[in-house]
């Protein structure tokens, strides 16, 4: 048997238990965890320390050494994050639906954990914690697979958590660590049918489109945001810049910050050119089209493959448009879903924008920057999703859920 | 481009209208669509005759030549079930969470159509009037790709709605049928992420399992039931009787009719002879355990792979449990998470089988045959999900959605 098969049937084993939890044993467990990461903080960080030392040996560049590396007040603040898990509701044997029927049959719908899921990132050792978390709260078990250069690093910290579960009511099998480092263990994975109820990939578009195209396991996609902010001819100036800019530059890293800026052409020709020089203040790169370079002489002339590229960097393309249909075909054609804004002092314009556009997150007046869990008040974030089956948008603990019919009879038949 | 490719973007160039209609303009076209199906029957009926004639001639089976064939009264009923779906509650529109953040942030969470919906099935030509029928309420467009057999008489009947269409607010290029009667057709759909927003297979396990292995476009996997039915120590003879053979025997072909018995030995040494009399006198073949056949000597010896199939047939496995402990690990053993049901007097069996048994619907002294759409007052039914993500179990109307977050802000930027 594959370590793969191994570790999921493992896990599958604990997810009885896992469902009975209360929510007390849960919450006892998240804390007993957080307590075991500080103590082990120093062993933690030694591992940690291997996995950078074969980094830096490998070359790999420092921006992506400093995503790999703990130190003690990472990890404190990772512990955090198991403490606030803590404190969420537990949505588990939550009743959503009641119905009684005609024939006395009551049927209740009931929030259920998912059973196993599988996890596959990247290099983050947080992720690692995270995951493990979310999983448990929600009465599932987890089977994750991080990136190679991390495991060290997860497979200290998965020690030090087992022996915490250890202690509580929570079957430390319910928490597996695939070990092995070759991407067939990856491609078990996607294939593992009857074993992972869903697989949740977490990292950049390649790892993302890699599970999307390979999984015979139902998967949550997460990822890809082209975003766009639309500035209607009513738009307020200042409210304007603040939105666009904060959308671009504020952390252009992430998914809902901001690739392309559409500007109705009565805001531009009076606008524009001062807001273009906030951008360049901000380090932003402009690439327009041939409208905008006429009005902001330093700017680059933009492609149609840039319309459609998450530049997740300090570039934004530029676009000016007669108005808000023009601006919504623009958006349906490059738009990934992810998050949209219109800036606009029109109500009306404001609705056919948010009915219109297909996307998780339709913004008027506001920065598209809040599309995550934290700032929707989910106090946690398993990711945000960009596909429309089961969660859209940012997740919060819900996301991991299923639900169960509970049937109450006495003796009923089907006539 | 290919047909699929060509009709299935026509399906998508209809959804911004298609998520903007009224209840009102859904619920007239579904009823002139119903109309045109009555007045059209003669014609419909004589391109189901071209299928039926082909049929004969290539030796399809009489039963498989039923399930094609149309004739006056199943038009009409197919009709009917189009005027069903227009008095149904629409659920598109409907706000599903409200949230007001300190920064001011309203955030609407808001039931919006899936996009273009995919269905893969097989010879029943009321299924292409009925997925036709919930995508449009839902205000989704559709791919259809049914099963050659019955391509005239798809062909007529998305013809005849076509035209229907065409004098209502609907487009209808919402509803595409593809014609080409190759597996590539199929194959090509599976894989049309970006067009297709999700993919259901309606049919035999051959069709739903080449779906689930081989769709890259998100899967609602529906179908296969290996259910039990445990009749515990405490189970009343009467109930116990009539809720065992309403499960295997008022309908033998559905998903969710019984495969095996799980009988506690107290309850059996009373009580199986008699039951298993009347299961022979509802022509049920038994397969039993060693000691159901030393109470049965008629019954046939069962296999560990007649406990994994699914017959939907006048067969049924009974096992001898210890109780309640065994039939649990028997269930989580074979169980495909369908529908489960314990017969018992005694209320807490009850809540432990309800609350461990991981199946989409768990009984308590009811028979499973309830595991439906219209029998839990849905009102609909696109299928039944056995799978955990987005829908499990009976699938009304809200199935057929996903949600989107409107954001109403006043210039709020993230810090």
């Amino acid at each position: 048997m594959s370590e793969v098969v191994n570790k999921a049937t493992l896990a599958k084993e604990t997810t009885g238990v896992l469902a009975s939890l209360t929510t007390g044993q849960k919450n006892e467990a998240l804390l007993v965890m957080a307590e075991a990461l500080r103590r082990e903080a120093q062993a933690i960080i030694a591992a940690n320390g291997e996995d950078l030392e074969r980094g830096r040996l490998a070359g790999t560049p420092e921006s992506m050494l400093d995503r790999l590396a703990l130190d003690v007040g990472r990890i404190n603040s990772i512990a955090e994050g198991l403490q606030q898990i803590a404190v969420l509701p537990d949505p588990i044997g939550d009743t959503l639906e009641t119905i009684n029927r005609p024939n006395g049959l009551s049927i209740e719908k009931i929030r259920v954990p998912l059973g196993v899921i599988g996890i596959i990132y990247e290099a983050r050792p947080n992720v690692t914690v995270d995951a493990a978390g979310l999983c448990l709260k929600t009465g599932n078990a987890v089977v994750l697979r991080g990136g190679s250069s991390a495991l060290s690093s997860n497979r200290k910290i998965v020690e030090v958590l087992h022996t915490a579960l250890a202690q509580t009511a929570v079957p430390p099998g319910a928490l597996q660590l695939i070990e092995d480092p070759n991407r067939s263990s990856v491609d078990e994975m996607l294939k593992l049918n009857g074993l992972l109820d869903v697989i949740i990939p977490r990292g950049g578009s390649s790892l993302i489109q890699n599970v999307v195209l390979n999984a015979t396991v139902p998967v949550i996609e997460t990822g890809a945001g082209i975003c766009h902010t639309y500035l209607d001819a009513s738009a307020r100036p200042d409210m304007a810049e603040q939105i666009s800019l904060n959308a671009k530059a504020q952390r252009p890293s992430v998914c809902n910050s901001m690739e392309t800026l559409l500007v109705h052409r009565d805001y531009a020709v009076q606008y524009l050119p001062s807001l273009a020089e906030s951008f360049r203040t901000a380090s932003v790169e402009l690439r327009g089209c041939p409208e905008t370079v006429a009005l902001v002489p330093w700017a680059l002339p933009v492609t149609a493959e840039d319309y459609a590229t998450e530049y997740n960097d300090y570039i934004l393309n530029v676009r000016i448009v007669s108005g808000l249909d023009e601006a919504l075909r623009h958006i349906a054609e490059f738009s990934t879903k992810h998050s949209e804004c219109i800036v606009t002092e029109e109500t009306e314009h404001a609705a056919r924008f948010l009915q219109e556009v297909d996307a998780a997150a339709v913004y008027h007046n506001a920065s598209t920057r809040f599309t995550d869990g934290f700032e929707f008040g989910f106090g946690a974030e398993i990711g945000i999703s960009t596909q429309k089956l089961h969660a859209r948008g940012p997740m919060g603990l819900p996301a991991l859920t299923s639900c169960k019919y509970k049937i109450y009879g006495s003796g009923q038949i089907r006539s």
